[in-house]
């Protein structure tokens, strides 16, 4: 059994304290909020649990992993001081506002060989993983692209952008099916709704391998969608999340190039086969997650979307986010028109 | 009675004659195509058409009004032609392969005050009408932002690739909707299946007004989506024409800032009502085009979709498909890498 | 406040216990149940709350009201000994296991002066309340008929076949909407995996003012269904239960007779309007009905599914299940009733 | 080649027409319709067909083979003197207004050796000819239940109701799939709109197999449903012929009872496997439907749609609709036969 304690009790944190007292491996010890209100209803909830107001007196009272489920804002000072009072960490998504400060959270727990983790929990869903196993397997060929849709209406973060808020699960699913860095990226949207906060926003990828996706996020649409399209050369898959069973199909589907017999235009080929939706367990992702923390901190194993990985979704985001555009028309122009920091008149 | 004459009968040209055949205003007089087995075929179906393999006999038998519908590189020439020689001239989406080109016959057209139209024929359809007026009246509110999606399997054009054969679509109506030129654009794609024809792409625009719009297109897409969403801030609307009915839903949703009674944060708002799918008329969009492009002539009105539209298009895609990228890493780049005119190992 | 107390822990009762915690007129003050390990749970997430295994002694302890989860068989049982003991009760859908036994609940109930409702908890959705004002209203017109699906895979219940289980849901339904009871009604299906116990049946209603229902219920089903379609002369609403949002969608759809201008045939009119899905509260059902029935209490009120309603829920079922026609309602009456030859004004 | 002619023009024969031009077994040779202008308008589209006003002359005109797409009330005088006059005939479904007439027909072809096929074109096309596949495979195992729904808004029929309308194309599927005739069968409707016309019913079918059938049928409904629900104890099926792709998904789910290894009580085991939507070819079933006719005209062979299996059709119907119960065959027996109390196996 590991002590396991946590920090934050905000919209997220409770969702973990339950899979934290639900784990085989996990003994649920300590929490930590600044609001004495929800420390006390937790209390209520998971009598043997302490509790505190106090980060420093958390890190002291004998847990031996940290879950860190607070603004982003302040994930990387407190990651820092829990890897180094000894502790295992785990930080909700993203690891850190900025690649460098993931980057030397990464570096600390190398050095102290302790296990960070980010939770990136789709990449734990069993869709997901299904979808990994078939790139891995060649079932889908050669990936040609992949398009993301991830919409609805509301739920706008407090402390980021739709981007940094969504489509950070988008990458994360991403990097984990193709195993490598986008070379460029570029992003485009705007902020409807409030100043200097973009709650629509679309993302290009462009992948060494020649492989290409691209992603829109939003918090400002009728509908909600949960659709990804990843087509192969060899078959065609659309993830849909927002469907009670049958969130992944497989269409045996796909055109080919076909050289003409002799001389002549080559012609195009079209293939259509079955669909099969497989079945896919019904197991809680968060809960397959904080078991792989627990199981990699027993085995000294480094988790599937350990630091490394954590600070690769953290650098595409930015190298997306971090845009140019073309001379007499750039996107800064047209961000620093559309994201002023106050109007004046609410200035005045 | 105008009479009409028909050049092209390859894919989309039997529409336009059983269009021709059929519309009040239509005396279908003549056709004309290079493929003597396609002309035969038209002649047994409607038996009183002139047939022509030369395109000088044709625009000498006496037709008024003449229809285009052949490959897009041979747009300019023979709308050229037709207008020289006195005809209203009506030539199949887009206008011409270049905006240079459209303007041309634009101004052509004017010079000799001849009707011009492009077939722009979604901006004939009844959902995209209604959407019109919603947007005109002030129903949505001030629109935010635009998102198309157009992707299916197969139906390679054989000249041109999938923006100028599907992305045309969508801008037509996003200009006929916004009444505005986009101040800058981009695009992003790939070319999966053939070399040098991308099959599956992305497009940004950027409008004065600063409303946003993107667009998805592909050729290579297991599941048919044909979904436009239009976000106001007033009111949200989501236009699927694969539905069979109920294309339009108008969602009486939002969220907007409220201004804090005394001092604090803004405070997010959210609207939920009711959604409406307002019932349309089921007629056929293609008649109605060739029906207003017929009235246009009589009356020495502008069309709707009249040169200038028809060459705001091409620009428009022209605008998204020049492209430029960061330095260091170039659109050029990707897209001389992707799209090479043929293999080296080919050419040898 | 009134003092609240559970008997039955098993399925349905923690999400009883849940709603009694948090019902703001509801003092939770104890439980009832023959398993240990179901009390102490239940003790050990609300702490406040008595248990007992006996339910004399729970009877005993001070409670205003029960409410009652068990089996089907024990209901008029546990629900006489509790009104008996002077308590108003809340007894889980349906009622009692016959009708006789949900008349003597009922009589009891009245001559004591007891609130005894039956949790038909759809009653108090808001779906079913919407659909229950747009018929009272006369916004449908004449309802002509209903039709109710409810299939899905699993959940057989231990106790009783697949009417009782899930049909109880819609007759309850549609007695709530109609405000009538079923002259004759017969039911058909088959026992596929269990013998004496059906897991698929269709069930048939006429009613004495003309309208039908039937309503297909099944536990072996691949997709899951909640679908009630209900046909009104001038409106036409479908209510799928299984959306996430516009669970309800009133189509201004229909078709008429007209009377013809002189001689000469009826003519069908088909009329095409809008859809409109009316925003629904998410209020949760069994909130709302719990405080439904702690209202009544306070106001000595009949509630909407008291004693006499949960009666005439069993009956209807009775009448459909209890296989051959009743004497006196043949259908062969009905059908001469409602398909006569011609008009009598027609024919003079 | 086999000289066909057509009688019917109406709603149902121009698409007969475009078939027997186009069939390559068929020369198409002649059409009778009272209606002059029917007959002129096909004969512009098909210039070589003789056209007749006369059912004498043109039984004389030569023709081999007879398609009959006339109202149904006038199937058997036509039929029967086709088949008199030595032609093979098609008719449209249903093959006669009575089992006693459809009957006769079956028995002159049987003595002149003649070819008659009722025109029952779903039992043709690829989603129920796979199915038929999935059951004689045993790929679903034992066949529980099948239930059909088939409603929509309008296209009522002018001289029959919605049950010889409608529900004969699911009787027809029905009887192809299971090759059994139900021992019983009865229904239930509605006249909603027209008096001595239901256009809304439900029919229920007992099979000897122990299979039971339901049917929903409807000319009055919001939304337009064509779905299909085969539920057996190895596979489930839905068959949904509203979507445009993926018609036929086949579930590998179930339910089983486990008998239990010492005593207890049995156990229900659920199954949840892949589900799979095979390929279909999109040939036209009506195309395929009158080669098949014509391939058995020069084979010799009984049509799988022959007489008889449209006189089983009608006669199917018959017992639906002749309401009140067959004597010898109650639903009490059947319950009585399906409804054990308990296995003799497991009360010894």
């Amino acid at each position: 059994m590991i002590k396991t304690g946590l920090i934050g009790l905000g919209y997220w944190g409770p969702n973990l304290a339950r899979v934290l007292a639900q784990a085989q491996k996990s003994d649920f010890t300590a929490v930590c909020d600044l609001d004495p209100a929800r420390l006390q209803r937790l209390a209520r909830q998971y009598p043997g649990v302490k509790t505190f107001a106090d980060v420093n007196r958390f890190l002291d009272c004998g847990v031996d992993a940290v879950f860190i489920a607070t603004p982003i804002g302040t994930h990387h000072d407190l990651a820092r001081r829990a890897l180094l009072a000894g502790k295992h960490v785990f930080v909700e998504k993203p690891l850190a506002d900025t690649s460098a400060r993931a980057a030397e959270l990464t570096e600390i727990a190398s050095s102290l060989s302790r296990t960070l983790m980010a939770g990136h929990t789709f990449v734990y869903s069993p869709p997901v993983v299904k979808i990994k196993e078939l790139i891995d397997s060649g079932a889908l060929g050669d990936v040609h692209y992949l398009s993301f849709s991830r919409v609805n209406l509301g739920l706008y973060s407090k402390d980021v952008d739709v981007v940094w808020d969504l489509a950070v699960h988008d990458v994360s699913i991403l990097l984990y099916w193709l195993g490598e860095m986008p070379e460029c990226a570029q992003s485009f949207g705007r902020c409807c709704v409030q100043r200097a906060k973009r709650d629509v926003a679309n993302l290009w990828f462009q992948f060494p391998s020649g492989r290409v996706a691209w992603c829109e996020v939003s918090w400002l649409s009728p509908q909600k969608m949960r659709r990804t399209c990843i087509v192969g050369s060899e078959r065609m898959v659309v993830y849909d999340d927002t469907e009670p069973s049958e969130k992944v199909r497989v269409y045996d589907k796909g055109v080919s190039l076909r050289r003409p017999e002799n001389f002549g235009e080559f012609q195009l080929s079209y293939r259509m086969g079955d669909m099969v939706a497989p079945h896919l367990s019904n197991a809680e992702p968060l809960l397959i997650e904080v078991d792989h923390f627990l199981d990699c901190i027993e085995a000294g194993k480094q988790p599937r979307t350990g630091g490394r990985f954590g600070e690769d979704v953290v650098r595409a985001i930015e190298m997306a986010t971090d845009i140019g555009w073309k001379p007499g028309c750039s996107l800064e122009d047209i961000f620093d028109r559309n994201v002023k920091p106050e109007l004046a008149g609410e200035a005045a």
